[in-house]
């Protein structure tokens, strides 16, 4: 069933160019005459715009569409606490991924650092480099303390994915399960399995959409998240019920939706048939989900499924907010991404998920045809409009509510984004062929 | 008499893609099966890889041939403390070289941070990520201090070249000149007008290379560096004479050396009449040498002159050192940049000169012919051998003085190196000609 062979991928890392990413100048420097404005006495010039006026560092250099994706290696995918080295090869990828899908330029940050003062101070210190920060992988609790730190000392926009990636990508999701069964976001319970980073930041979320704090049940390894929990840190009080009101077992009876962070296998048959009419289920534990795609299906045919597999309808792969968002928030100088920009990147993508899905996706996943409803609420990954639809959202969001220090005209915006990424990913894939990896 | 007009130096940073640099995968990342490799699921195998041995990141990502350029623009270029945005076009700059001369591939960071400790504790947490660390653009006297405890307390290689890159090239040229005279380094009498990083670091190189200590009469801007002083920082201390000489004019009066790290025109006519025999004239101050080329000739046409300049014979120009250097380094997973690397660099360049000069380097500079001479004692900075002839010499060094983590074959090596640089041009050219920029 896998696409891949370990050998294969392993390859995919080592064989031509070791590693994933390349540094490559953008303007020729051949002559004497262009390494004399490459570098001196040249660049002096462009070094003196920037002293006079600090904010032409997005004229004259690759600011304007850099961001660091920074990692300390302590909550690398499902592999854990495996240090910055071993986790390279995914921040490269993330890098990569960047670049495929918004053509922004990626340098990977992995620090040997564990205290989140120093991580903090360190990651402060880089800001005159990079027109934004992703973080990623950092274990939590200490998550979100650096994050909510950075966003407040530092003027380019920090996002931590592994929080806002799913909690944006589900949400999206959640959105359209919940019209495609008419039920208000207001009314539903939810059981929320995991509460780790993504889980809270996915709780914060859907309350910013709209859902109350008091219909979220979140369990951890021990149970119920409830007041009378003597062994909860703050992150997860603040997602605590008053009360224990006992096992998921037991709370899960007549819920409306299951949003899984956790491990798989952990969502019986029986929870899923004792929810309410037409459950929503979104089991995100990767690459093994919280129940298995068919056997909720055998269970409740009524239910409205989403997982982090490709090869499942409804996948949340946070490779559809990221890349857009940024592009977004880049591209207006924006200095935060803030909750009004995420919720357009989630707006964006759930309206996106009703449009006609073009014969190019189609293509790309072998379907005949796909259309808006329980099989198709968010947006395939590869379905290359999202850049269209979700960063001029962004943008305009963040211009909206006063983050951006650049005005866009968005409608053109949105012209200019498809154009470029075209050329781009026709530049980067002759690039590429001439080194005839033969991947 | 320039090579650009100012416009056209601020057209090269700010038109196409803004900067100078651009991040590109080097696999391709179209298809479902690329990205899963790219990564999740694929990109665990290689973190698991790395996990197990953490050399393995050498092979798995791109840290075998990333070199982080740092800086905080405290001394940037002629500039001043500019601060680290309106720095970030020389680190940019540094980075197409390094690309241009040795397909290395830079992040430039550049940090706001101004405490030396801090700086230190920084750059040390980056090590996870790079194969090498140039730092650049830091100010005297902390640079010593920063560099000395990087390279003790990080086990990749850290080189500061605002010190080492013009001691080198210079050291290369002061070989070839004395050898041109019958001189040995041993007896001469050298005037150094400047008391700063680079100037300091030259004296040490020229120690390194058999200059004798007690021969070196260095002047700051207050006059001769002498033990009575009590102005003078630890690191001008080094070079103190043990009493007051008197003024430049009077202590060059029958020296054999003069080598300039200050500012132009100090280097006064009457001054090199007095020098002895066949005076050895590097004057380094950019772009205004300390005397003029012509002026220098006219009232001793016995000497032999280098300049930072272009447009003279001997230009000393940093890039013939740092991009050769980290390049042989990289290729043995060097733990150090030592001394005896800095030398074997030295004469390499040294070496080079004295070889018959081909026929594409004559066309790039427009000449007839160039034969190892009084005009000729320093390689081109656009000849592509010395990429040929440093790197491997350095690598051997690394070898020999067991600073090396990887072994190598060098002769085949050097085969290597020239298919590498003239296959990595031409993707570049081909890459960057897509931008139809037209410079």
């Amino acid at each position: 069933m896998a696409l891949f062979t370990p050998q294969e991928a392993l390859d995919y890392h080592a064989l031509g160019r070791k590693g994933k990413l390349e540094v490559v100048p953008t303007k020729p420097c051949i002559t004497q005459k262009h390494l004399s404005m490459a570098y001196t006495p040249g660049v002096a010039l462009a070094c003196k715009e920037i002293e006079k006026d600090i904010e032409a560092v997005y004229e004259y250099t690759n600011k304007a569409n850099l961001v660091a994706v920074i990692s300390n290696g302590t909550a690398v995918l499902g592999l854990g606490n495996i240090g910055p080295e071993a986790g390279k090869p995914v921040m490269e990828g993330k890098g990569v991924l960047f670049k495929i899908f918004a053509d922004i330029d990626v340098y990977d940050i992995n620090l040997r650092v564990n205290d989140p003062e120093k991580l903090i101070e360190i990651v402060k210190s880089m800001e005159p480099t990079f027109g934004g920060i992703n973080l990623e992988d950092i274990k939590a609790p200490e998550c979100f303390y650096i994050e909510k730190k950075l966003i407040e000392e530092m003027e380019i926009p920090v996002f931590h994915d592994d929080q806002h990636g799913t909690a944006i990508i589900s949400g999206a999701g959640l959105l359209n399960a919940l019209e495609i069964e008419g039920k208000r976001i207001e009314d539903v319970k939810v059981i929320v399995s995991g509460a780790g980073a993504a889980a809270i930041a996915c709780c914060r979320f859907y309350v910013s959409l709209g859902l109350k704090k008091e219909n979220i049940f979140m369990f951890d390894s021990k149970g119920l998240l409830h007041k009378d929990r003597p062994d909860l840190n703050e992150f997860k009080l603040e997602f605590a019920q008053d009360k224990d009101y006992g096992s998921m077992a037991e709370v899960i009876r007549g819920a409306d939706v299951f949003v899984g962070l956790s491990v798989k296998g952990i969502l019986k048959p029986e929870m899923v048939k004792s929810m309410g009419k037409s459950p929503i289920i979104f089991a995100m534990a990767n690459p093994d989900p919280e129940i298995e795609f068919e056997v909720a299906k055998e269970v409740r045919p009524d239910c409205i499924m989403a997982t982090g597999r490709s090869d499942y309808p409804n996948q949340v792969n946070n490779v559809s907010g990221f890349p857009f968002i940024f592009r977004g928030a880049l591209d207006v100088h924006a200095k935060k991404i803030n909750e009004e920009m995420k919720r357009a990147a989630a707006r964006a993508l759930a309206d996106l998920a009703k449009e006609p899905v073009p014969q190019d996706v189609l293509d790309a996943y072998g379907l005949k045809e796909l259309e808006f409803g329980p099989d198709y609420i968010i947006p395939k990954p590869l379905d290359l409009r999202i850049l269209e639809w979700e960063a001029p959202a962004v943008a305009k969001a963040a211009i909206d509510s006063g983050v951006a220090r650049k005005n866009l005209n968005i409608d053109s915006y949105r012209e200019q984004l498809k154009t470029r990424l075209k050329a781009s990913r026709k530049r980067m894939a002759e690039f590429i062929a001439s080194y005839n990896l033969g991947f």
